[in-house]
């Protein structure tokens, strides 16, 4: 329940925060950086494992148009987003096999204000929605803004984090739940949700009428089997959003540009106002992304083999130090890697603050952000691989004299 | 109260949407938008006076950072915003006389992000913040996605809308209070507050322990008295929060750079972790919003003075139509016009459905967006002058002879 217990004003001594401000979390991605400063500015090399900022270029496309902006006035947009964009979107998702026109389309500024637009239309304060542990972080700090509760249920690494079974999903239904939140490729553990699984949700929803929030960023990045979409089954049209961003396809994260998809003539109104509210989402990179939209299956194909390269080679070495073991994850960038040590977060910490290898180390996501329930993930770190495989090498190699280091002096 | 009455899911046919879906307003500003395309397609030329859209060009230096972005990769930024932009603003600051160092600012997604992140950052679900009707219609939807209730006071057209006396003000105080909101330069009623106003706003917060948020995108935009800002006020310090954008002063409206200010270290920690939360503003737009802001004092003398002189030329010509009626406005680029209508959506509509003079008409945004309070603002309109003073003239003609037919005709 997001119910609060409420300081009255004439209680304080001083104007006081909301307690929802003391249960934002930090981001576990982000929250060791200062220490990652600190150890650049005593000049060691840090592996930057903890966040999804892939090294690819920006394909010129898209710069191309950045650098070619030659209006006058940088003005508002359209708060749906640009025609153009609306239009380059469905010719996108038509290529990988999805009819959406321009009206089942509204641009978010980024995958980010796609989640918090689809927790709102769907959630009034204090509704539940289910997501499946490890999950993206920042799934968290979007539901406090919405004062929606988030039902976890764990996957378990053994299985590769793929989904418990139909049984187990259904006994968190509650009559306040009003959604069930997937993502796959996932984003941390890679794994990649069968079409049996995504169909399993499907009729979960459709027998106890909730939503499916459907987060797809990762959909080209899918390195065994192939990837499906919650837009594919018919039975959910109308309850089935779909979360999407170009951040990470054409490595442009800090173009800030996503969409929500939905088939749902309710839901794109209700988030059409949303998107009023805040005006447009930036419009160069609207414009820009427009560009890229038209990337031929090449591009896809390249990307794809590098980062399945990259996920070879993590994954190799990683298995190779002691007390170290990950599945081989099918898709996204992401792992979650299993270690031998009780605190992962003081490890990880650890690695910045204490450890350097040939003036080298390594910077990764502590598990325990990824968990709603407390007490997990403290031996599970995200690593992202999104440097070169010589890099990850070096990067591993640090990694396992770390890990040794640490374990004789801790 | 947000406490919403939950629809069980297990009632419900299908899944349904949230209630708070349905109260979130479309935008009173964009609404009438598909009007404007429909007039616009049979070859009518309108006036936009809608939306607060400058046309003055954007700072070369802008741009011309914007077309000189020169890394390979569009990257994420850092939550808190670019170091560079950091230290941009502060010393923008420094030039309009405010010592903010870059460490009590918070770079935004637009003004839009930090209304959210300051109604975020100070109320629970459920407690209130006291706002001036008519207010930025905006306020409305941020307050709807944070649970916040706005409690209205209407100001007077008759007192140029200044401020009501403390005591009326004090009258609106409940323990759910947490926060007075003021904007000056006022959008819509281009009002500046006097130093007493705010000084009174000052008194009242600090004795019930409130904080203030002050709304200043408008700064640059005085054309009688100065502006005086919420940061002035050492007694307030840690309660203060002031919300800024470049959009108006730097026409750049479609980049979507703005800013939180607070000197209170707790409020700048729950900001950074809501903006961790969404990871980054757009990361060009924070490169070139840098160079713009040691735009010099002749920037904006040169931008004052344009808008004064079209301030000058709209009121003039709105005060000749018979029956229209405003007193003109020190600051912003907005009046709220007074019209002897009865329903004041109706006319707007009809000035573009219904009605062209020499092939032109006007768009304006109806008065009741900008009132919580139900039935107010039926006989006015906002009206932007955001555009040169010869158009402005023929807006105000057309203007006339749409209001005198339609009044023949209703």
């Amino acid at each position: 329940m997001t119910q609060q217990k409420t300081v009255s004003a004439t209680d304080q001594s001083r104007a006081r925060l909301s307690e929802r401000s003391a249960r934002m979390p930090a981001s576990p991605i982000r929250k060791l950086a200062p220490y990652a400063t600190a150890a650049k500015e005593r000049g060691i090399t840090i592996y930057g494992l903890n966040i999804g900022q892939p090294d690819v270029p920006t394909p010129p496309e898209f710069l191309a148009a950045v650098r070619s902006f030659d209006q006058p006035v940088l003005a508002y947009g359209h708060s749906q987003g640009q025609a153009d964009l609306l239009a380059g979107f469905s010719r996108y998702y038509k290529q990988v096999g999805l009819d959406i026109p321009p009206e089942q389309i509204q641009v978010t500024t980024g995958g980010s204000e796609a989640i918090l637009f689809a927790l709102m239309a769907v959630c009034n304060p204090g509704d539940e929605v289910i997501v499946f542990e490890p999950y993206y972080t920042n799934y968290t700090g979007f539901a406090i803004t919405a004062g929606v509760k988030l039902v976890p249920l764990a996957t378990d690494p053994q299985t590769g984090y793929h989904l418990p079974p139909a049984k187990a999903i259904e006994a968190k239904i509650t009559n306040r739940t009003k959604a069930i939140f997937i993502c796959s490729p996932n984003n941390p553990t890679g794994t990649v949700l069968t079409r049996e699984e995504i169909n399993t949700i499907v009729g979960l929803a459709g027998k106890h009428n909730l939503f499916v929030l459907s987060d797809e960023v990762y959909r080209e990045f899918c390195y065994e089997g192939s990837h499906t979409s919650i837009m594919e089954f018919p039975e959910i049209a109308e309850g089935a959003i779909l979360l999407d961003s170009i951040s990470k396809r054409y490595s442009a994260c800090g173009a800030r540009i996503g969409c929500l998809v939905s088939r749902n003539p309710e839901i794109m109104d209700a988030v059409l106002r949303m998107g009023q509210a805040r005006l447009c989402s930036p419009t160069i990179e609207q414009i820009a992304a427009a560009r890229a939209m038209d990337l031929g299956k090449d591009y896809y194909r390249e990307l794809t083999a590098e980062y399945r390269k990259r996920r070879d080679t993590v994954i190799e070495h990683f298995n190779k130090i002691p007390g170290c073991s990950c599945r081989k994850p099918s898709g996204a960038f992401y792992f979650m890697g299993g270690f031998p040590v009780d605190d992962i977060e003081d490890f990880c910490r650890w690695l910045l603050t204490d450890f350097s290898y040939e003036n080298q180390t390594v910077m990764m996501a502590p598990g325990p952000g990824f968990y709603a329930t407390p007490g997990i993930g403290n031996n599970e770190a995200r690593i992202a691989y999104v440097l070169e495989t010589d890099k990850l090498i070096r990067a591993m190699t640090a990694l396992g004299h770390g890990l040794e280091r640490y374990k004789t002096s801790h």
